[in-house]
């Protein structure tokens, strides 16, 4: 359990962006279907698309990316966390994603990080317990009437950075209490309202970069 | 025919914004399996996803917006049309996007445009073609060695704008020829080598934001 720990701590020393992805109505149990993701799944399609929009390259994989998605969709909420460094089997298509959650979420899930397939891992709880484990990350919290991102300073996105995103639903006024008391800086990719794999297309393209610059 | 020529000028004149897809093993038959679109259709799940980066807003389809796709996985090349103006049926998800363009290439195509669903036409031919007809448009051709996007003036991008991206091949030396004969201008999005859809959603952004300014 304390090496488990450890690895995890690791993990999170080593990513320089993670994206936490909520997914409202997102269903907790493996029993969807591939043949259709948007209807039977509670929306997963939206968190497939955030993964491949996080980590694939056009040759290859971000290794400095971990990607958390907070499942709200089923009795007892669940996290399942992917790791660049070590993920497997991602291909940049919806369906083989989907599948790789599918798996995960087929794994009996308790408090403590499980691994589904490498680089993949699950667990129960939602928001609260995600945002416990990232006190030390710098939390962004993407919402169009935030700050215009190109106004953030480059020294706010180094280290350790979380960008909290949230699906088609938005955010509850509990989860964005929740935001607020954790530290979060509201930042704004614009006026124009897009999804949520789309900002993080974007996000990592900041990041690489550097593009942050006072307007 | 005369009508639909009118018709398709207008459709030209008034978008603002296109994308041209080169899928060079793309099938341009509809036999391809929704169960595996990557595995059965010449990647076309890379096309799929440039359209849906192309059109799909979080509450939304993009109106200023027309997708090329050219199809090179034939006998015989065909191109699809999606004018964001008259498009129906467009949900987020792949598979969608793939049924919709299953239904394209199921209709008898001639070097006319011939319509399958509401914003969605196909006819046979290729890049030659498709460049002759976009003579009056701004050609902007990705490439990961052309200039910095953000040294482009805004100028360069106002009026018919038409940028031409590959896909997981790249393109050959004869359509690079074609692109540079028909006075494209070879841009770059940064030293990171991007997925075509990813570059839509850049580009998207930097057109709604207007951040063309020198670097």
């Amino acid at each position: 359990m304390e090496s488990e720990r450890c690895l995890y701590l690791l993990f999170v020393l080593k990513a320089m962006r993670s994206f936490i992805i909520v997914g409202h109505k997102a269903t907790t149990a493996p029993n969807f279907s591939l043949e259709d993701i948007p209807g039977t799944s509670g929306r997963l399609d939206i968190l497939c698309r955030a993964v491949t929009a996080a980590f694939v390259l056009s040759h290859g994989i971000r290794k400095d990316v971990c990607v958390y998605l907070v499942l709200l969709g089923g009795e007892i909420p669940k996290t399942i966390r992917l790791v660049g460094e070590t993920l497997r089997h991602l291909n940049p298509d919806e369906r083989t994603t989907a599948a790789l959650l599918k798996k995960a979420l087929a794994v009996p899930a308790t408090p403590t990080w499980a691994m589904s397939t490498s680089g993949i891992f699950v667990r129960t709880g939602g928001l609260p317990e995600l945002l416990a484990d990232l006190l030390d990350a710098k939390l962004i919290y993407l919402r169009e009437d935030g700050a215009d991102i190109r106004s953030l300073d480059e020294g706010s996105l180094s280290g350790e950075t979380a960008f909290i995103l949230g699906d088609h639903t938005g955010m509850t006024t509990e989860e964005e209490s929740l935001i607020e008391l954790a530290g979060a800086r509201v930042v704004s990719l614009g006026p124009t309202s897009l999804h949520a794999d789309h900002c993080i297309v974007l996000l990592n393209w900041f990041l690489d970069t550097n593009v942050f610059m006072p307007v």
